[in-house]
């Protein structure tokens, strides 16, 4: 069986393999035998590193809802800025301090080079902390003495240990904080080892480690350039190299590059790695940062608790979201949108037998699934445990492979649907046809979806469809964040005008349904126009949680305000459908 | 520095380390002391493993057109189906060999499950094909065996060698072809190891390989259940007990759950490997399959000819998104929108120094950096071997932080910019304002927006911005994909009414610039509504190459298909504009 692959044209003469540049000989390496057992301190900078790598860079309000959102799952170390290179970030690090937003058992971290005004002005910025991390670091790479500082190995030494001894002058200035260091040799990956624990080990001696004061050596994979085994090769070799190892937190910090970020992180946590620096999802320049998400949730899915909470994930994706203005991508690991669904007739019948042994197993125990070690093909982690839930997905094509559920509603009727909704959608179909990836028309499907989520545009006007129909709305402003809604609204038999208030027309709306003993929640909100022609519909699309289980809603109407609130409508109503069956619509 | 982390709500006690299920006892392993130094046998699985886990599952049109880019940059071994399992697979299969469509130097693949009516209906599928080869797969997990299958060992080694028996038993029906065999115990990183090499020994025995008729024993990771080293382990422990192992290919096939498949490739492939199966971007059921695109420039970076033409990464993103119906994520390893950006200004720096130095090298030795290693601080590759280009990207923030440019354009005018056009025009607001990451109003860059991209809104209509200027259109299409064009156009000071044909208007368009002496090629087009309200204004976004650069332009209108003209007309102005300088409009 011959390979018939032949050279390509690229010019693979301008690139160097990386050990032709750096050495890293560990014969004896130990890391490769061991395994995570503990979780790694965590440091999350998605404030600093990965705010750094937006076009639109975090507003002073997304800036507070991620750090609020760090603390709440449990980080407690957060690098909240580089508040001498810009005034925004000297703000934020200032109004978490004054405005006592930081908990006593978070440390904030705050980044700079090791230039004298740059450090005394960071040392202004931290005024007030209780404690501080001050995060010291100048670039050693080969490249950028070269290129860059234009600097001997002495030069660039001088350079650390003069930063180093001003943050030590500087202390004073402070006297209510305790303050913590962090050094990194930033381009760790394109320095020589000897030269990296070289200077590392200048700068501890300057910052005088103790047990209760250790130092933070830090080693960025600025850049990542060799597979991710010669990265933990050389984090062994520096943690058997170092200076008061046992005095030393030594960090890491991996950029993903090649794509293994997550695996160098990893195995350099193996090879004697304390602390692990990241950002959410993987956000940060060029392809990003390490994923904490994934670092967290892999240990996890190994008995290992991360002591970060990833119960609700879909809620630290949404936030992520919003502050980045990012999506997280739909295989993005234990968070994207397509992650826990199967649409392999074969994935899908082993996970519904796997299931169906979980349950018999606790029958036979007598305990729940939840006290059963989890053992379903396919899904290496119950979505439960992580807010979410599985979904099996049964294509359903029409007329031969032409497209499916999804590409039909958006070529025929403009309508976009969110992937999750695609999803949801895609299992009524199915029940709907009991088709088994088989055939079904355009104008089937568009039934369907019209029953299922649209009923007022197929029956007649007064065709009562759910407990809920909306007949006319109006909102108005104070233009101080407040919305009052008054809404003509019919519920089971009766009709009345009812009001609510709410930082928008949705929020309003939801304190009606509450009123009516609707417990709701929203989950996600999508909108789009349906068309630029002549007639300018929108569409809005709701994530609801009514009554503790999951509803999509869809509204379409001229104004994307009723539209909105016609889909909230629609997923209340599928809502209260399910609880009473579909013929047996009843006034609660 | 007291670890202040605490432990989680998370279940922790449902999930038992890799470790304890199964052992990979590998102390004298040697793939940690090994380096990549070719280019492993590629096999793409884009149109099976890919396609099955699409919502919307491609299209003929769409499987062909990935099939032909697949040949296009020099797969040999494409999985083009599971032909038994539903007729669109066997279509597509069937189509490829009658049309002709596969090459004599590459290979398809066909997956079927080892049951005797699926075996002989792929058999019927490759009727024809020079050459094909068999993929025959089960499943050997322990935890499949228990729930799914509910047979021992014995029962799991007969239905395997019973399916590989009944393949070579089916040889004799297609005389004309040449059958090649792979086999999979497939969920192999949950079978023990013993297990999996005995099951695949004796398939092994059957299939008979010799030295021009090697067989694949493929060893997927279809979970990800460990770190990637633990995968790595299990291939050299496999490497070294596979019976015949001079005639068999050994092939991997990671999955991305942990977020580690591409170190899992790269570990296994040191480990012994000879082959790897994944797909374009990592497409695949939940986190999709291990990137080829990102394992094959990782190589090329380590100056390894990965034997696949990446030089331009746009066009396989593009047809792989179309094909797919998923985005490329803006952070994917070496094809993403913000891959080749720099936000931060001293990576901007690092880097404009690199590019100097790279400058000046090439002029001490008369040569030009084409001619050099490349060496530029931040971007380990240089973007044009890529067939991308790097932008440095200033933040123009308005208003203390209230947002940035993109941002301020889709709140204050609806206008949703793509992620690339995006990063131009921040270059563009940076060139005109000189401000060092400074403030901007709304204003100013709505200014700037409309003097760069939309000058007929905001000067007298008569004016004459650019060579180009569109007065009216009109299109007839004859429903079998032809499109008539004819346009009222201004070209210098000439107005005429000219005509066009292509596949739709904007295709039509180009052949009339083209007749002009334009060069010109379309690379992205997007569009969207502007509101849902009154005024139903469309935006179209055009990225073109005019004459050898990128340009990107913007048309707003009522009508949709009048405004993605007009974004041509503006991206052609600006080509046109950048050649003869600012203020030296000329009719060429």
């Amino acid at each position: 069986m011959k390979n018939n692959q032949t050279a390509s044209n690229l010019p693979v003469h301008r690139y160097r393999p990386y050990n032709e540049q750096f050495a890293v000989n560990l014969t004896d390496r130990t890391w490769p035998s061991k395994r995570i057992e503990v979780a790694p301190r965590w440091c999350a900078v998605d404030l600093r590193d990965g705010n750094q790598a937006l076009i639109d860079p975090m507003s002073p309000e997304r800036k507070r809802i991620m750090f609020d959102l760090l603390v709440r799952i449990g980080y407690k170390e957060i690098e909240v800025g580089f508040p001498s290179a810009s005034q925004t970030d000297f703000d934020f690090v200032r109004s978490l301090i004054d405005e006592k937003a930081i908990p006593d058992d978070v440390t904030i971290q705050v980044l700079t080079q090791a230039r004298e005004p740059l450090i005394k002005r960071t040392y202004e910025s931290i005024k007030g902390a209780k404690q501080a991390i001050v995060h010291l670091y100048n670039s050693t790479s080969v490249l950028q003495r070269d290129v860059v500082f234009r600097q001997d190995k002495q030069g660039i030494i001088d350079l650390a240990l003069h930063g180093a001894r001003t943050c030590r002058a500087m202390e004073a200035t402070v006297p209510g904080t305790t303050v913590y260091y962090e050094y990194s040799p930033e381009s760790f990956t394109g320095t020589e080892l000897e030269f990296a624990v070289d200077i590392a080990n200048q700068v501890i001696e300057i910052f005088e480690p103790t047990a209760e004061r250790k130092v933070i050596i830090n080693l960025p994979a600025t850049v990542e350039m060799a597979t991710p085994n010669v990265y933990a090769d050389s984090i062994e070799w520096m943690s058997r190299h170092l200076a008061h190892r046992e005095n030393v937190i030594l960090s890491l910090h991996p950029h993903n590059d090649r794509g293994t970020a997550i695996a160098a992180a990893e195995l350099g946590y193996l090879a004697g790695a304390d602390r692990i620096e990241g950002c959410l999802f993987g956000n940060g320049e060029r392809t990003g940062n390490v994923d904490l998400v994934a670092l967290g949730v892999n240990m996890f899915t190994q008995g290992v608790d991360p002591q970060i909470d990833f119960s609700n994930i879909d809620e630290i994706k949404r936030t992520a979201e919003y502050c980045n203005q990012l999506p997280v991508p739909e295989r993005s690991p234990w968070a994207g949108d397509l992650v826990f669904t199967a649409f392999s007739g074969s994935h899908q019948d082993a996970i519904k037998k796997g299931f169906e042994a979980m349950d018999a197993e606790a029958a036979a125990q007598g305990c729940t699934t939840n006290d059963l070690v989890w053992a379903v093909p396919y899904l290496p982690v119950d979505p439960k445990d992580l807010g979410r839930s599985y979904e099996a997905v049964i294509r359903v094509n029409s007329q031969s492979g032409k497209g499916g559920v999804a590409y039909l509603l958006k070529t025929d009727h403009s309508l976009d649907l969110p992937r999750k909704l695609q999803i949801e959608f895609s299992g009524v179909v199915q029940t709907k046809t009991d088709s088994e990836g088989g055939e079904v028309t355009s104008s089937q499907i568009w039934d369907i979806f019209n029953d299922e989520y649209l009923p007022a545009s197929v029956k007649a006007p007064d065709a009562k469809w759910g407990r809920f129909e909306l007949f006319s709305t109006r909102t108005s402003s104070d233009l101080a964040g407040h919305v009052d809604l008054a809404v003509d609204l019919r519920d089971g038999e009766d009709v009345a005008n009812v009001t609510g208030r709410g930082n928008g027309p949705i929020n309003a709306f939801l304190t009606v349904m509450v009123e009516r003993g609707i417990q709701v929640t929203l989950f996600d909100y999508v909108e789009h126009a349906l068309s630029a022609g002549g007639d300018a519909l929108a569409a809005a699309y709701v994530e609801l949680d009514v009554n503790g289980k999951r509803f999509w809603g869809v509204g379409i109407d001229e104004d994307i305000s009723t539209a909105s609130l016609k889909a909230v409508v629609s997923a209340v109503n599928r809502g209260v459908r399910s609880e009473v069956g579909d013929r047996e619509l009843s006034v609660v």
